[in-house]
């Protein structure tokens, strides 16, 4: 019996389908060139989980696990002669622990879904992404997910509190966790968080939650430079509620601007740079106080020039809007990097990869914008043309820039397939060999996301 | 040639110790019968620790890595035969990044000498225990050390941003990375995190700084029953600056109060429980009127019956001395227990510890405090007598009841040897098969800390 048999005889062809697949588990955002999985199984329990790897393990039939294909890297993109596994049965809510503040949740639920029943039940999963509607949970934990509000809670990882998972022989690991502190031995679900689905599958997760805060309070702020923003962040800081400050630069600015028929929120940035500040916090009133008055105090010292301080939830909404608009549509041969440097560094690093690549490419524009107070920014280029040479040699430009700066190839997105080759830019070739032994303990005969990360 | 021979043949009796070694080095604090190592390695570097490490693989040498040998767990503590490894000589501030907002920590520096080195750069290492006089920064990595500020900043993991470690084998891995999101390939640095020095030798840290508060505001608060403790829990949670909340209980505020010769801050708890609040902001006035509005607020409610609000440096330092006194001398048969709970459950738990206990030792006093926001209570009882025997019948009665709480039989100070017979109350059979899995692939001659944690 082959694998695909195998599959089929034990969970059935609800379950494993091998025809008429849907082009969409053939890729995922990263714009990877799509190709079909041999077969896509769909599970609904952790039980047909561990059937299918055990399976697959047993006959070294290669796996590639998929959330909801908003992955930025490849991960999740099968590999020829790859099963496709599919978590997007595995959704819904399992419990919402009020007396803990925890939530357990399937891994195939999409952000937004957990993130609405957590504030149903007056808590707030407190972090938060651009690809919420359709990314999964299972999938920001696997990519360790970074997004807007770190700067305030960190990371995916730092709202797990246990998990269950998979391993590529079918073992079962339920780390079900739901305490604040735990020591009590090497602590499992780090195997699960940021291995990008290498390690093993992610069915259910324990995420920490916090009260929801009665308001959050938004403003843009228009920047003259750079040093502005550094300065403008260094007194948002101190403000402990400060939830996110991004940063937009003004090729970014102007397209998304345009796109949408004209600069609303009306603020004019010039050459300078846009600035997303936000409070979450009890206070409504207090909160637009503190926000008018840090604004007042930052246009006095001509580090804002202009700002829009949101008084209602479509000014909120008009906000984010522009910074997650994102500047894909419509800009032929966009390229996408996710470089995480030191924060001070970012803009020096921004104009010097837009010099090395108008040496070459004398039209190049680049759209820089991102998570800066956690040091990564999002510095999309396009030299027109996105075939496999192009991308190779502005991919060798930006990753050397990165490697000189001592930043990161991926400071959110992870590796997958689309950074793999880069890896070496931000890691020793030691730290490589100790990933490599890590996965050959884990997964030794390969089965899980060959090829990805390592 | 023997593994001591070579290791003097190689690092020098400089190094090397095999004679007149103090008996410091042989037990930590947790009470465990001290023992001789067979040799004292006291490298002063890096590549000194790989030396060592590789010579003692090479002849399956146990070793016992020690940092301050405050490990309430007897991580620390030399089994017969073991070489100890000492990190004492490895200290001070590599650097400070003020840019960066980072710390680079040689493993062998006192947790205080690091917390001042950033204070006199404008920075504050923002976790912190009791004994941060003498416990290193590598023991707090390798235990994953929790204490007085994780309500805010997390245990120590959190504090991690890279790290060096040196693995059985004697690989150094250089993980120093100072960005605060790097998701490229692995993380690595969590193999070291809360492993008890069972997987490897952490040398040095980066740790992320934050900068230093303004002001810390501390208030004791007595609460006339646990209830009243989770009302003010909850009002104060919502103080996004609140920096710790810790609670004791009265047979331990009493035996306290007492050594020091009558209750300062002058505040009576009665049968109550007593609080420490502290605020760390930017703003003393504000905080101070803050805290007092707030305990207003909670005496009208009658959640606080009496308070004592520090208004100088002498008055907070009381507060905490009576908390971080901890109730150890001159208490005959005392044991100690670190568990993780929800925290709504803690008092409930407590008073089922003392119940059971009782049924069998009428005579019973169990002595709790501890960090409570985060679900964990140091719940240590004395039965007047610490013979292995009675030792090991009250951890029976305390662990089961842990387990039946669904709780950790360790949320910080770690499992060493004193907590690994019951490392099953809080983990299944799969997750410790797993545990070993991970030993197995990165010591697989099991020279490292054996008979530790798995
Ligand atoms: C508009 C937009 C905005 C975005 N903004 C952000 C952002 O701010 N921050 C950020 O970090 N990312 C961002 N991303 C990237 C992406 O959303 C994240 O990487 C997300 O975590 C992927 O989730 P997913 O469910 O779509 O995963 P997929 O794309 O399906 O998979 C991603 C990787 O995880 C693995 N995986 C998925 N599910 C599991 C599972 N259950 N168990 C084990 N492995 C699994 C896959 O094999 C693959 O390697 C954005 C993407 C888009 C399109
Ligand atoms: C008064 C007092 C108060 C305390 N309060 C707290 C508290 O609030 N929170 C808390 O979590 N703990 C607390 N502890 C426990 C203890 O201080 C911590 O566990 C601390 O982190 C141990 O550090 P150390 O350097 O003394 O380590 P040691 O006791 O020397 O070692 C502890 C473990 O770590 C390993 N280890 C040490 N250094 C290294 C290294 N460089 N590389 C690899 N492994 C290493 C050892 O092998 C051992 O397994 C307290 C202890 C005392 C005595």
């Amino acid at each position: 019996m082959t694998a695909i048999e195998a599959l089929v005889a034990e969970l059935g062809d609800g379950i494993v389908e091998l025809h008429d697949i849907s082009e969409r588990y053939r890729t995922d955002w990263s714009g990877s060139s799509p190709t079909a999985p041999v077969a896509l199984v769909r599970p609904r329990t952790t039980e047909q989980v561990s059937a299918a790897l055990a399976i697959c393990d047993r006959h070294g039939q290669t796996v590639v696990t998929q959330g909801g294909l908003t992955g930025l890297a490849g991960g999740a993109v099968p590999r020829p002669g790859d099963v496709a596994l599919s978590l997007e049965r595995m959704t819904g809510v399992d419990e919402i622990d009020p007396a803990a503040a925890t939530m357990t949740v399937w891994a195939g639920t999409t952000l937004e879904a957990a993130q609405l029943a957590a504030l149903d039940a007056g808590f707030e999963l407190t972090y938060d992404l651009g690809a919420r509607g359709t990314a999964t949970v299972g999938g920001n934990v696997a990519t360790n997910a970074g997004g807007n509000r770190v700067i305030r809670y960190g990371m995916t990882r730092e709202h797990v509190l246990g998990l269950e998972g998979v391993l590529a022989d079918g073992t079962v690991v339920s780390s079900l966790n739901k305490l604040l502190k735990n020591n009590a031995g090497y602590d499992l679900k780090q195997l699960f968080i940021g291995t990008e689905g290498t390690l093993g599958v992610v069915t259910r997760i324990v995420f920490r939650l916090r009260p929801a805060p009665a308001s959050r309070t938004t403003a843009l702020l228009a920047c003259p430079d750079y040093d502005a923003v550094l300065s403008n962040l260094a007194s948002f800081r101190r403000v402990p509620h400060l939830s996110a400050f991004e940063v937009m630069w003004p090729t970014y600015y102007d397209v998304i601007a345009e796109r949408r028929g004209g600069v609303t929120p009306p603020i004019d940035i010039g050459a300078g740079r846009a600035a997303v500040v936000e409070l979450s916090g009890d206070d409504p009133d207090g909160d637009l106080g503190l926000m008018e008055s840090m604004i007042g105090q930052a246009i006095e010292q001509g580090t804002v020039t202009d700002a829009f301080l949101a008084r209602s939830a479509a000014d909120t909404e008009a906000i984010w809007a522009m910074r997650e608009a994102g500047p894909t549509d419509g800009i032929v041969g966009l390229l996408h990097f996710d470089v995480g440097l030191p924060t001070g560094d970012i803009d020096r690093f921004v104009t010097t990869v837009e010099q090395r690549l108008a040496a070459r490419w004398p039209d190049v524009v680049v759209y820089p914008f991102g998570h800066i107070a956690d040091g990564n920014v999002h510095c999309n280029p396009t030299v027109g043309s996105d075939d496999p040479e192009t991308v190779e040699q502005v991919d060798h430009v930006v990753y050397d820039t990165v490697a000189e700066f001592g930043g990161s190839v991926s400071a959110e997105h992870g590796i997958g397939t689309v950074k793999k080759p880069y890896l070496d830019r931000s890691r020793s070739a030691t730290e490589i060999a100790l990933m490599r032994r890590l996965k050959d303990a884990l997964d030794p005969n390969g089965i899980l996301n060959p090829g990805k990360v390592v």
